[in-house]
Parts: C-alpha cells; sequence; structure tokens
C-alpha cells in the first residue's frame, strides 16, 4: 500500500494514537488503513456408497501451485456466511452440488495471514466438472489420495484428520471440530515448486 | 474506496476477466482491490470458586455501543492466530490474564461483513482492569448478566450458548462447538441507540 485509497495522498507506517501497532495512515487526510487476515473456506465433498468413501479433489489450474491436488476452497466474500463460501467455493472449482454438514477444521495459517477452514459434506450428486480455476476433478479413495502432490498444508492436515475420525466413526464415534496451528510450508518438506 | 492504493489512480467497480463479481478495478494500472470479511475474536473469561461461577463482562469506552456491555473481543491482526488475538483482546480491553480453552462460538454477522469468534476461557487471577476502550470491567454471575445493555448480538447469543452448556456440563455433558448466523441487529429489537 503506497497511497490512500479515499484521498490518493500517499500513506506512511505510523502508530496511530491509542493503538500499538505501525499502521497505514494518511498523510493528508489521516484516514488509517486497517490490513486483517482472511478466511479460505472449502468443504470435504465425500461420495459413500457399498461400503467405499471417496474424496473429490481438484487439480489447480492456477498459481500457486499450478498442477497440485486441493479440496475445493477459495477465499470468502463479502455479504455471505462461513457455509454459503463453502458451497460456493465448490461449486465454482468442482461444480459439485453438496448438502453442507458440519465445520471440521479452523486451521491457523499465521505466516500467510488466512484462516482455512473446511466443512463435511456429502456430494448429491456425480454431476461434477472443473470449473475455470481447476484442471481436473476427480474422486479418490483413501488408499489413492495424491499425498505428495496436495497443494497446501491446510488440505493434508484437514484429510488427515478426516481419514482419523473415519477410523473412529467405525468404532462408535462420530466427526470432530478441529483446530491447528499450521506452521509448515509444503516446499519446506524437501519438495520443489513445479 | 475512490482510489488505487498502488498508483493513486481512479478505481472503478467493474466485474474482472474470469470473476463474476464487481470488484474496485484501478483503471490505470489494473489492480485489482478485493474486499473480504473480517474476523472479530474474543473470549469468554470465567472465575469458579466455591461452587458459583462468574463471566467477566467489560463496559465499552469506545462507539459503536459505547456504555453497552460486552465480552472481550476485537478484530484479529495479521501475524497472529485466532488464540493469540483472542487472549490479546482479553488482555487489552480487561487487563485480564487468562488461560484459554477451546473454540465454544463461531457466529457469521454477514450483513456487516464480520465473522465473530469467541473461545472458553479460565482467569487465571483476579488482577484485572479496564483498558483503554472499557469504561469498567466487571465479574457477573448468571442471574446478574446485564442482558438488555448487552453491545452485540454475538455476545447476547454466545452467552446464552455458554449458560445453557453449563446446564448439559451439571447433567454429566461437555461444552460444545456452536456456529451460528445472527441476522438481528441490537437496536431492532425496541432498543434505541445511546
Amino acid at each position: 500500500m503506497k497511497f490512500c485509497s479515499e484521498c490518493a495522498s500517499p500513506v506512511s507506517l505510523s502508530i496511530p494514537a491509542g493503538d500499538n501497532r505501525p499502521r497505514y495512515v494518511c498523510t493528508s487526510c489521516a484516514a488509517i488503513h486497517y490490513q486483517n487476515p482472511k478466511m479460505v473456506l472449502g468443504s470435504i465433498p465425500v461420495w459413500e456408497r457399498d461400503g467405499e468413501l471417496k474424496v473429490l479433489l481438484c487439480k489447480r489450474a492456477i498459481e500457486p501451485r499450478y498442477g497440485y491436488w486441493t479440496l475445493p476452497a477459495g477465499f470468502m466474500e463479502n455479504n455471505e456466511t462461513t457455509a454459503e463460501a463453502a458451497i460456493r467455493e465448490t461449486q465454482e472449482e468442482a461444480g459439485a452440488n453438496i448438502k453442507l454438514g458440519n465445520l471440521f477444521t479452523l486451521l491457523n495459517v499465521a505466516r500467510v495471514h488466512q484462516v482455512h477452514m473446511f466443512y463435511l459434506a456429502e456430494l448429491v450428486d456425480l454431476d461434477f466438472a472443473p470449473g475455470e480455476e481447476s484442471l481436473e476433478v476427480q474422486l479418490f479413495s483413501e488408499r489413492d489420495i495424491p499425498w505428495s502432490e496436495l497443494a497446501f498444508p491446510t488440505i493434508q492436515t484437514t484429510l488427515e484428520l478426516f481419514f482419523a475420525d473415519r477410523v473412529k466413526i467405525r468404532e462408535g464415534g462420530s466427526y470432530g471440530f478441529h483446530t491447528q496451528d499450521i506452521n509448515r510450508t509444503m516446499r519446506a518438506e524437501g519438495e520443489e515448486a513445479k
């Protein structure tokens, strides 16, 4: 940020009165331009028949992480709820119709000023198709999940927690709600960017 | 938003290629200025001794809702987690030292582009004091909560859910995690703004 979005004068970093951290403050009209974390909302769309469960993943057609696999997810917009954002992103990226369940993960990625949230979801039908931001969309059983080709740590963590809860469900339990702080990057795990 | 924060040229509302909703786009450098919902993080600080539980509330010293009671809460900042934000706001507004528990409520307030979240919390000591944004800070037992003088619907909902879960705990249950969409305003309930 270089200029005030209200009056076009230059901004400078300074600590406003009564505040305790640097903000972009207009040198002319004194408007304070706060910057805050964003929410990324997505779903875990599953298709379960004859005792076999599969999860819908999207291969990214955009940077960052072009060509890597993700759960459908994206930035929450103004005027919508977290649930509405998860349904919209699943429709936009995977063309998938879902029945949304409970919120399953809330993952802090403070390094990039984001909070990622994923809802449980059931596919209503198999009429899914890649949207503009996806190269392909595919159902994966647990043993076929492309673990080494996942786009983001929050996808990996959400899928790991999901399959761990599936084990508990087979033993009579139910899905939990999980919060975690994510500090690692995918590349830090020894993998080069494509 | 009137001017581009990168180059100071005027912005106009238009739908960028590949997008499906109006954004502020720079008429000169074509930068797209997205606007996204913000997170408000807070806690439910309790002090429990000899079977009696009290909740710490703050009387607001700032607008909106000057003079009304709130749980300590405020906008989440970049470079912090949701839990860190809840602890910081509790320290800043109530001067209170807490041991943070689980996330308790996640409340969508789509009307004002906000998501409010409140964590369970135990006061570590009674050395609390009003911060710059509070007129006073006070412990309330359930019967003394100033229900008609609460600042925001998300405060009312969180406190109602909290005391409902306390009933379940007395019957052997535990605290849940609650999500809700909040559409009402405090003033719509027949109350004039102060």
